[in-house]
C-alpha cells in the first residue's frame, strides 16, 4: 500500500478518529489546527497524542502545505474559514476531501442547514478554491464508523461528489482502505446537496434510537444486482 | 387479521401499487380520485382496475367520507388540494396516512423541495387538517417498494412522524402487515423534515445506480442492538 501524506485539519473528535485511523493505515498524517501549542496542552488531545505519536500537529498552513492529501474535518461553519487559513496555494492541485456539514445550531435544536437544496457546502468549498479538487465524502455517519465501518458487521454505504473523477478514486481508494464496502460515487460536486440534506434525518435517527451507533445501507433490489 | 376500511387517494401507480397490495391485505379499498369516470376510462387505470375488481373507484369526498383511514397517495404539489377536495369534514378524527413529497420540479432537473428544513408538508397537512390524525411514512422508497419491501430480500427501514401515538401505532400495524419489517418511529410530525429532505439523495442514489430499486436500511452497531 502506498504511503501518503496526509493532512487533516480539524484536532476534535472527528479529526482525531480520521487522523488515527489514517495513521495506523500506515499514511504519513499530520492534524493541523489553528494554534499547534494550545491544542497539544488541550486535555483532550494531548491524552490521545499521547497514544498517537506518529501523527504531528502543525498550523493549518504548514499541515496542508506539506501534505498530498487534505482532509476538512473542521465543523461547517467554521470550514470555510479553516481553508482560508490553510491557504489557496497549499490546496491548490490537491485532493480535498470534505467531510463538514452545514450545520446551523443558531435557533436551537435540532439544527437546520445554512445552505441546502440549490446549493452545498461541498459546492461553496468548491467555488472558495478553485484550484483544489474537492470530493465530498464521509459526512454522513458519526466519526467512530468513519473510521471504523466494520464495527457494525456488516458493508454499509458511503457518497462520494466531485467534479475530479481521479480525485473521487483516490478518496475511494482511502476509504476502501479504512473499510468502507460500498461506495456510491453520486457525481459531480453539486451531488453534495444530496448527503449533507441527509443530515436532519439522521438527527432524528439518532434521537429515535438513542444513540449514533448506526449507518445507512443501500440494499439493491434484483434489478440492480 | 382486522379488515379496514381504507380510502387511497390518487389514482396514480403511487396509489394503485398500495391500493393493490391493502386489497390483497384482505382490506376494503377504495380508490379517490376527482373524475371516477374519467379515471375508469383512462388506459392504465383501467388495465389495472381489470386485475383488482375488488378495489372501487369514487370521488376523493365519497372515498374518503366512507373510510376509517385515508392514505394520501398523490403528489406533493396537489397534495393540499386533494385533501381539500376530500374535505376537513370527511378526515376529521380520521388516521391519515400522508406519503407525498414536497418535490418542485418548476426549474427543472434535480427537483429542490418547496419546503424543508424549517418546516415540512407533513406538517403543512396537519394544519391544514387539525382534526386529521397525520402519520407521514412510505415517503422514501419507490411504489412497489412500498407495496413488497421484501422483494430486497432483507428487512429494510421505513419511518413514521406523527404527533397522535395511536395513530402512528395502527399505521405501524399497517406497515408491517405489508412486510415492512424496520419502522422507526422518528416522533412527532415536525420530525417528517427529516424523511422529506431525503428525497434529493434519494435522486441522485437512484441515477448513480441506474433503476430505483434500491432502499435504505439503518444498520445498528453493537451498542444499538
Amino acid at each position: 500500500m502506498d504511503t501518503t501524506r496526509i493532512a487533516v485539519l480539524g484536532s476534535g473528535p472527528v479529526g482525531r478518529a480520521v487522523a488515527g485511523r489514517l495513521a495506523e493505515l500506515g499514511h504519513s498524517v499530520t492534524v493541523g489546527t489553528r494554534d499547534p501549542g494550545g491544542t497539544a496542552a488541550r486535555e483532550d488531545y494531548a491524552a490521545w497524542a499521547a497514544m498517537r505519536p506518529d501523527v504531528t500537529l502543525a498550523t493549518f498552513a504548514e499541515a496542508a502545505g506539506t501534505a498530498e492529501l487534505v482532509v476538512n474535518a473542521s465543523g461547517g461553519d467554521v470550514a470555510l474559514a479553516v481553508l482560508d487559513a490553510a491557504g489557496a496555494a497549499n490546496l491548490a492541485g490537491k485532493v480535498l476531501l470534505d467531510m463538514s456539514n452545514p450545520l446551523d445550531g443558531s435557533a436551537g435544536f435540532p439544527p437546520t442547514l445554512f445552505v441546502k437544496d440549490d446549493d452545498s457546502l461541498g459546492e461553496m468549498v468548491q467555488r472558495a478554491h478553485p484550484e483544489a479538487r474537492v470530493v465530498k465524502s464521509l459526512n454522513t455517519m458519526n466519526s467512530a464508523l468513519m473510521a471504523d465501518p466494520q464495527r457494525l458487521g456488516e458493508d454499509t454505504t458511503v457518497f462520494v461528489s466531485g467534479d475530479d473523477a481521479e480525485a473521487k478514486a483516490t478518496v475511494t481508494g482511502l476509504l476502501q482502505q479504512i473499510g468502507h464496502g460500498d461506495v456510491i460515487d453520486l457525481g459531480g460536486i453539486d451531488t453534495a446537496r444530496g448527503p449533507e440534506m441527509w443530515l436532519p434525518l439522521w438527527i432524528r435517527i439518532n434521537l429515535a434510537l438513542g444513540g449514533n451507533d448506526f449507518n445507512l445501507k443501500i440494499v439493491r433490489g434484483p434489478s440492480l444486482r
